[in-house]
């Protein structure tokens, strides 16, 4: 292949993103030169946190620009070089855009990665990268979770959640998962061995509310969440005395034209003399190694079990995509560009 | 005089207090006996706090019984005693309630001040007290403020909020406090030292998280929240990075009897990597003596002003209520029982 398929930001998307806000362009492979290096991207991961990264809002990243590509963290392949530090056909874990290609200025996040440590080179993205990061750094780090307590997980069947789930049976606590379906709340006590699974589909939040408090009679001590909305206001009113509620994702919002809801009950913070932190990994970016060493431990120990669902083609980013917010997803969400 | 008035709950409100929600009634002086003794109740504090107390939901404390007196923190003078601790004529602060003798059981919360100590014996109600003490620990432990850095204060007129803003200012900190009017504005500045003074009245989120935006650009380090609402939304929108939300009351949502608002904008604490920390006083109160002795020593110094607005007589207890959410007080409101 001699062209650079790119999937591009061409219009801003309101609400939930259309197919006709992105394109699919061909360009020139990009030349590296003065220190900089190309990537031949093989992975990307899809998150809820570019579609934050489409609006023109602020945020921790500056908005993806009009007619650049979808920002994404990819794993690939230097093609060519024009850094010492980086020869041909090194494996890379950066943040690069959904492309073909990607010219790697010097200085910038991409490093190298050894992938004789992960089962797959895609695991950079899921359970060693930082998604699995992301359930480790947040759940251990922010949630201080000590034996015995109640940690409720929303999302729970998704890449992050399932991760949260399995690190905190690790760690002896007892974990609830919240997630949409009967296939799902299966999968959360078979596959990621959840003590109790909600299903929140066609649930109020005062019959949600009810719910929790039956299978956590004392309170929930740690809330790690992934979705927001009507399952926080849920999760806020069965909070345990100083419990921590560890904001990370709030995807049911992310497309709200029409204004976000937030959490109606933080209220009962005061009255729990309880906690909210919103939580982004990149504080941990230089501990990543540390963390990932551990979840590899784990996987090989057989005490967590990381799936991936794995689209392939970058003609089909938008429909895969889109899986994030249908729930559509089992597993890690991955682009396999090449 | 040989009766005991009690300013009762009858009825729960459904929304704002209304004057049928309560009754006055004379029932005989208490009688101590097997360790209790009796408080003739000078002072009783008056707070948004009480408004929660009236609703049967969950909260720290358990709803006020109906056809019991309002729960108040009253300061007072053992008037019999059957208990070798208190000896008629102490004075003694204490969870009492809105009535002219309260009977403490043995083992209470009630203890001994030395008045001596105070401008006022109620003081202990205000600066000295609880209200003071909010300000003094939620600031100083929960928010951490360091020199240089930018404090946002709402309900900055209030007597908690005007705590704050002066002890963020002897903490070296630039204060930006949020009020309602122009009158209450002016005081912040003439009385309390805030660099910026900002009035809510007439604005929407957008206006108002605009305003907050132009005077401090690189956002805020600390919000203390006194109000919620649309001021804690603004708030939010101008957070700088690793901010401490200090949540101490949400007074602008006590009264919705038709849902709560809660906060619309804390996907910010996420993009923000911040924090929002449920507050409340009682985990400090074994530090009481200490920060009550700093506050009167910086009032001593000149260093901090205390205002109160007292209304004299129980029978104006509804009235005086009242005012806490029309914003009509002046300072602490406490109300004189004799």
């Amino acid at each position: 292949m001699n062209l650079n398929r790119r999937f591009l930001l061409s219009r801003r998307p309101i609400g939930t993103p259309r197919p006709d806000d992105f394109s699919l362009v061909q360009t020139p492979i990009p030349q590296a030169a003065d220190g900089s290096f190309v990537v031949r991207n093989r992975y990307a991961s899809l998150d809820p946190a570019q579609r934050g990264w489409m609006d023109d809002a602020p945020s921790y990243m500056p908005p993806i620009k009009l007619g650049d590509p979808v920002r994404a963290t990819t794993v690939g392949q230097v093609h060519s070089s024009a850094n010492p530090g980086f020869a041909i056909g090194d494996w890379v874990l950066g943040l690069n855009g959904i492309e073909d290609y990607s010219l790697v200025a010097p200085g910038g996040f991409t490093q190298k990665i050894d992938i004789a440590r992960s089962p797959s080179p895609s695991y950079f993205l899921s359970g060693m990268g930082a998604v699995g990061l992301t359930g480790y750094f947040g759940l251990i780090e922010v949630g201080k979770p000590r034996r015995g307590e109640t940690v409720l997980v929303s999302g729970a069947a998704g890449a992050v959640g399932s991760a949260v789930g399995q690190i905190a049976k690790i760690k002896e606590c007892r974990t609830i998962g919240i997630a949409g379906g009967p296939v799902k709340c299966k999968r959360l006590i078979s596959d990621y061995h959840f003590d109790v699974a909600i299903d929140y589909h066609g649930k109020s939040v005062t019959a949600l509310s009810a719910e929790i408090a039956t299978v956590a009679p004392g309170g929930v001590d740690i809330v790690f969440e992934n979705v927001g909305g009507d399952i926080l206001d849920a999760a806020l009113m069965n909070l345990a005395p100083k419990a921590r509620v560890i904001l990370c994702g709030l995807i049911c919002e992310y497309n709200c034209a029409e204004g976000k809801i937030g959490a109606r009950n933080i209220w009962q913070l005061i009255v729990k003399q309880a906690t909210m932190h919103g939580f982004l990994i990149m504080d941990y970016v230089p501990r990543f190694a540390e963390g990932g060493a551990q979840i590899a431990r784990w996987i090989g120990e057989g005490r967590m079990r990381i799936d991936e669902d794995i689209v392939e083609g970058i003609e089909n980013t938008y429909s895969a995509f889109m899986k994030l917010f249908s729930g559509g997803n089992q597993g890690k969400l991955i682009l396999k560009i090449a």
